[in-house]
């Protein structure tokens, strides 16, 4: 083997692993991957592409020196101190220039840190978000990376090469300083939480609507054919076609609904929190998942307390178009959210994070694509600093259509005792959101009151204090 | 002045050190207080009751030397930095065996940080959080104390003194190991954060039907009366009575509506995602505090998403029996997600916290005081294990007899358009407890379909993986 082969490495050959870099190889670049586990760098060259250049080494340092310099390398290791191990033996083999990029699910100020550490050595250090599971990595994910510009360009081509395309624009772009990368990963990941949350939600709602798996799936089949069209709803509609095949039954009847998460989602949560942001569907979506967890309390709940029915239901071809246009509402909802939390971030964090690349590179390959996600890119092209998605005319228009439809799917699951957190809390926020005044004028008198915080007012400029109840 | 005369001391004579302090020396002890602020030890012995003994000092070691062996002593200082340079500065003077309390709003790690680093010097260490604001803690506030269980007897005869008293029980106890105090004082604040944010939806939905400033005194004075006595609603009653002294207006129509914070209720919803428990009416109260600093674009949106009125509204009186019942119901959720979260937090953090004692503590004393901890002393005498309040029968009962008018005012809100986002979480938490089978299978289904993240099923252990969309 001749010095300097190799365009790409890769450290860590897991699925995901594996799969971008098989992916890298199918685009004409020859790759180097190093796994410590010998049967991964086997499988690794057993499902190579023919006629691809795929090298699987169980040695780092050979890997290293196998590749063209300034070298270019990934790692895909779990999140946490692998990566800080896969840092510090890097740092002997690596010479300045040379661009890492990490390309798991590390938390931003984490990616932050190693970007500051990394920086004297001259290793350009990159945080990047991945999206679109196994398959998307070796067909073409959505891939948000943050850190130095620069030393983007040195990667640009083969991410680009390898990233999903949607009307020919790869869906990868430099999207800000720092731990930005990283950054918007997690709050994707928190838009996907709170839309996986409501598609459960319109799931239950037309289940107890009388609806059964077949007209369940024709129903997403539909909505994925309109408006409604994502990945998202595209799966579930073959989710409820999926037949089990230890039982007659569906197989989504069997599941457990006890759900699981990977943290990203309550990071999200929690990082709004933060900075501060309200992103309350997001909460909502890590509540539920935490709540579906009590299976035992829920089960001694249930009986406690039973269902009582209420008032007379809409027929199901009106309850179809109804949680059809709240499940379009709260999905804008979700996005908007989360884009308002970016937005903030960006400002706060000085990541300097283009919102308008943000949403164009969330077009495809990623969870929660989406045809929205070109209604936001229009939006961002009339106003690339819109503060909000739900200010823009265009977004307004369809919100606003959406709403009378909304209104009535949380009525009636409030009426009919069908929990509907989510699809609650992104209608919450929308007329909190359009309220020129909350009623949170109360929250601070009464904080004046109990603990003398003083308060403003609406008339005066200035800061009050009341002895209250004086008069 | 003789050595050793002083019973108690206090670091920090702020209004809140200082009025405890002198609390202390209205129930016969000898007091002595420490701030560098010659003013405010001035003001100490100026507002002493006359014929009780109460010392201000500017100089830190001379207090600690006034003070009785073993020495007990309590800081109040701004939770972070300040209380660190306080106990760096104490080491040096004090003895093995004196007890030192932080009265102030720390956070739980940090006060479980303090009570290891402080265990090799032989000093007792003790985190309490302190309900009641200013007044309280002059008139009988209630105490949170945790930390070393034998370092309390020290100082029970004095906190339990200058507790308030409930049925002559004073509101103090102790209430677990390391930082348990503080961590019942932060759910605490999440639980007021929580009502305060339903009163003032509650407020929102009565004022847009019609009610005026003086019904609306009228209405939560008479709630106060009732099943709904508490003194968030008390107080509450006399803000809207409060005319202002600049203009015409009620006060509460001149202030301004963005809401401040102290941070505690992030905290709790924060921690509660870690552990994780689901508190959703705390994380939305977090929420909408921070929606309500977003005045410009609001009012952006306020014009963008005018009201649309719906259907036909209750009557006054039909409408105030509603949100009566809905407020009630709602507020019991925000307990029992509070209290969900200490029973959680008390076995995954070894604090072994006694539920029972936390409710007793809150009955007088703190802001979340209320008729409705008489309930929940009840259902914990009965059963002292009880995972979540929702489960006890009395408690069952009760929330049976809300359920109707709760269900009818989340309907009303979603038709018409007024936020209320912790009523509907609050119902959204209770559907989704109450269901023996969430809709969160679809959730597992959608993960291992996109992710591979594998599922459990009803029916067969194990944990399964399905190659979606084949049949």
């Amino acid at each position: 083997m001749a010095d300097n082969l190799f365009d790409f490495g890769m450290i860590g050959l897991g699925v995901m692993g594996r799969n971008l870099l098989l992916n890298v190889a199918d685009h004409g670049f020859s790759v180097i991957g190093f796994d410590k586990d010998n049967a991964k760098t086997t499988a690794l060259e057993d499902s190579a592409t023919e006629g691809t250049t795929v090298k699987g080494v169980p040695d780092l340092a050979e890997m290293v020196q196998g590749l063209k310099t300034p070298r270019k390398l990934m790692m895909l290791v779990p999140a946490g101190k692998p990566v800080d191990d896969v840092i510090a033996s890097l740092i002997p083999l690596l010479d300045k220039g040379d661009v890492v990029i990490d390309g798991g699910n590390s938390h931003y100020t984490d990616t932050l840190r190693r970007v500051e550490y990394l920086k004297e050595t001259g290793i350009n250090f990159m945080g990047m978000g991945v999206s679109g599971g196994e398959k998307g990595a070796r067909t073409g994910p959505s891939m948000m990376p943050g850190g130095n510009e620069a030393a983007y360009e040195h990667v640009k081509p083969i991410l680009e090469s390898i990233a999903a395309k949607v009307g020919g624009v790869p869906c990868v772009d430099y999207l800000g300083k720092g731990g930005a990368g990283h950054y918007v990963k997690m709050v994707h990941n928190g838009i996907e939480y709170a839309i996986m949350q409501l598609i459960s939600e319109s799931y239950v709602i037309l289940k107890k609507g009388g609806l059964t798996n077949e007209q369940l799936h024709e129903t997403f089949k539909s909505w994925n054919e309109g408006l409604l069209q994502s990945f998202l709803v595209e799966i579930t509609a073959d989710i409820f076609a999926q037949k089990d095949d230890k039982t007659d039954a569906h197989l989504v009847d069997v599941i457990s609904d006890k759900a699981g998460s990977k943290g990203t989602g309550k990071w999200t949560s929690q990082d709004s929190m933060e900075l501060p942001v309200a992103v309350p569907v997001i909460d909502t979506a890590v509540a539920m998942r935490t709540l579906s967890g009590y299976k035992d309390e829920r089960v001694q709940a249930s009986s406690l307390y039973a269902d009582e029915t209420q008032g007379e239901a809409p027929s199901q071809e009106e309850l179809i178009a109804m949680v059809h246009d709240a499940l379009y509402f709260a999905t804008i909802l979700s996005y908007a959210q989360g884009l308002a939390m970016l937005f903030q971030a960006s400002k706060e964090l000085a990541m300097d994070i283009p919102l308008p690349k943000v949403v164009s590179v969330w077009r495809g390959g990623c969870i929660i694509r989406s045809s929205l996600l070109e209604v936001f890119t229009k939006a961002y092209a009339e106003n690339k600093h819109l503060s909000n998605i739900l200010l823009s005319g265009e977004v307004a228009k369809i919100v606003k259509s959406t709403l009378k439809n909304t209104r009535a799917v949380v009525a009636l699951a409030a009426s009919e005792g069908i929990a509907a957190g989510a699809l609650m809390s992104s209608l919450a926020y929308f007329d909190a959101f359009r309220s020129e005044r909350m009623s949170t004028n109360l929250i601070q008198a009464q904080r004046d009151f109990f603990g003398a915080h003083t308060y403003q007012r609406i008339d005066i400029p200035g800061t009050f204090h009341t002895e209250w109840g004086q008069n």
